[in-house]
């Protein structure tokens, strides 16, 4: 693997998740890593992505150095050909290319502004790094997808499906704010690249991109997409048709101990933060349904299975 | 020890203070913390307990994780039961559950409001942090206690002390803000555990809380309480009784060179940062008899001895 | 050396130049800095500082705590017998004093004011940590002088030059905010001590501080400046005589296409972060002839070069 952009980069899907889930248990590259650095840029806060990557690289021997872009350093232009008369102090070629001299892996968290989609779709701040990186990039979340959180979301599965092939529902919450749809649309192509039976439920203005969600069935009734569920992936993610916006409070959507009736026992997942009795019941969450700690904890994993790989790679080509 | 919230979670005082000043002059534990995670979350802003801490931490092996808490990360629901549809993105049941997936010890730091007094007084943030961690969890200085100072400050008098039983002054001083009454409580706390010569000194006003003082005698008269002092710990804080409020400018309670002139040639102590021909004047603090920097420098060893003692502890249990 | 305030704290300057590019290719003080601790402390934003500097302190096995002041801990007093009555919490002497008992090394960036020349030539933050720290300092950028910047310069035109006394132009540019002279001031100081022909070129009324610049031949006319350069250092700065002014636009010294044909197809050199297209434009930048990226990857090893020196004397002297 040369880079992690999106979940496509991961060549064999079910052997990574076992090679992640085998870290979890016996951290056999502890020394994969040493003398090597990783760089974290967030120009969003962080807190599950920041620790739990900035803790796979040390498990990996790895040195980290984090910053916060645009308030520790400069702001950056992304324009080709820009005269940079502006507030903008540092062109993002400049920016990369020096980071490449720091950093052997480079990893970057930057969210959409959900106000033009077409600007969102091209991902341009995770496209420049990797464009002008002379080193791997990682997204730690970008415009449109988050394929940490979604790899993570797998194993999760994995480690608790008791099932051959489990029915997975990815259902819609309500949310105050308008938020990305990158857990979502990462959470869908994991879904595809599993053996399960995969099923969306939101109302209706809140289909993904069809280009992202491709044939699989989505529910515009909550209630009966899930019937018999084995897992459930609540989340709130803001219209793709009318790109950003809130449509409606949805409240009758919150995931409550009710709801929880209708699945098979399931197991309840969230990529955090998340907002209780909104999104999810307290009654949900803190019962033994609900994973979600589990799941944040196997970031961890994800991500060095992730950098593990990325270093492997580096090394057979040096 | 399981936790250090406050000075209570230490057993054996006297013992601590020992094994602390060993660590000192010699670092007998630089392998113990070796592939464990310090998490340091910060509130409020910090020198002396940040990099004392995370100082402490590596000299014990340790790998040290910093997040200025809200800016780095999202704003927190401390409340049971809330329906978060406001601005606090995540709940701190979650966030400290996910912290306790990624940091073997927790340390945190969150002053008081200094408003309500009752809601100070339940103090929390590190209550919260206490109550859902499943690791242990270090207080870098709460809205009632800063224990790791008082640990510092009994290991500096210590290390000093000429008498078997010294007498110990704790007087207030004149400051333009508002200031917590933490550091002193937890003063006060330690010279309970110690074998010395206590007494307060503060105008009308400014008692401190009485369950913490008990029967410490507190005088309305500085010179009075001065008279023979061996240790002066100058510090301000902000009325108890009418809580959080500055009664009076008090600038004749400014430490100055006539009053050490009361003294028994006093070494002073001050937690600093101290605001200089404020709270105590520039003869004072550029004399031999202030000791704020070796004070200041006796910070990593408390820190170290702390964790230490967890680790210990930790490991015992698993 | 004891510290690293000026390029004039190198004493054998042809040596320390051969030392970092050896350090370059072959690491040989990977374990120097075992058990040191390099505290950085940031009052303006830095990218390649930061993290080269970070980079370096690793690759001599130094552990590494970095702060922004103000943002992280508290407003510092500068001036002594301050009545500190106002919103400045801590003077600097205890702040340095105490830094200096949890660092072995402590770096500092603080940028001039630009507005009154007299006080910005003080430079007060550095000379200030210098005084009161009792361990070794590192300049990272002061209000005069980028004393690592030049080292990195030097370095990086030894490892390029192809004759053995090359022409090098340092050349102001356009720029639309008012920088500092400090990036200007400390390159010409290290090419007085280079074998090299030099010359300066600039606008009327941009001229540098005669005490820097001293015999060094200063054109006004840039194209005839240019003339035969091997090495061409383009660089903003505001003017030194009528003290941080923007004087002109200056549109016609954009560093151009047009203007390389005048050099002996010059290696170009920029500091970064540069305006592309206002300072330097895309033709220039985006050719071989632009060594703007491996100068930045040099800072690494001009720090650790400086960081190793200042380690190798603390250990002669303990």
């Amino acid at each position: 693997m040369k880079n992690y952009i999106s979940l496509s980069d991961i060549e064999n899907f079910e052997q990574t998740i076992t090679e992640g889930l085998q870290l979890k248990n016996n951290n056999t590259a502890a020394n994969l890593g040493k003398g090597k650095t990783l760089g974290m840029l967030f120009f969003n806060p962080s807190l599950r992505t920041r620790l739990s990557t900035e803790k796979a690289a040390k498990l990996l021997g790895m040195d980290v150095m984090v910053m916060n872009a645009d308030k520790d350093g400069w702001a950056l232009e992304f324009e080709d050909g820009a005269i940079m008369n502006s507030n903008k102090a540092e062109h993002i070629k400049e920016a990369v290319a020096v980071l490449s001299q720091y950093c052997d892996i480079i990893a970057v968290r930057a969210f959409p502004g959900l106000e033009d989609r077409k600007k969102d779709e091209e991902d341009l701040v995770i496209k420049s790094f990797k464009k002008y990186a002379t080193v791997p990039v990682v997204n730690l979340e970008s415009a449109t997808g988050h394929p940490l959180q979604a790899l993570t979301d797998a194993m999760t599965i994995t480690e608790l499906q008791k099932t051959k092939r489990p029915k997975v529902v990815l259902t819609w919450a309500p949310h105050p704010r308008a938020l990305p749809q990158s857990v979502p649309n990462s959470f869908v192509e994991a879904m595809h690249r599993m053996d399960v039976d995969f099923v969306i439920a939101n109302p209706p203005g809140y289909d993904l991109n069809p280009e992202v969600r491709k044939d699989t069935q989505v529910f515009h009734d909550q209630d009966e997409a899930l019937k018999d569920a084995d897992f459930v992936y609540v989340k709130n993610w803001s219209s793709y048709e009318s790109y950003g916006k809130i449509l409606s409070e949805g409240s009758s959507w919150t995931f409550s101990g009710k709801k929880m009736l209708l699945t098979n026992d399931a197991k309840v997942l969230h990529c955090l933060p998340v907002r209780r009795n909104v999104v999810i019941a307290d009654a949900v969450l803190d019962s033994p349904n609900s994973v979600v700690i589990q799941q944040a904890g196997n970031r961890t994993f994800a991500a060095q299975v992730v950098l593990k790989k990325l270093l492997e790679n580096a090394g057979e080509n040096s």
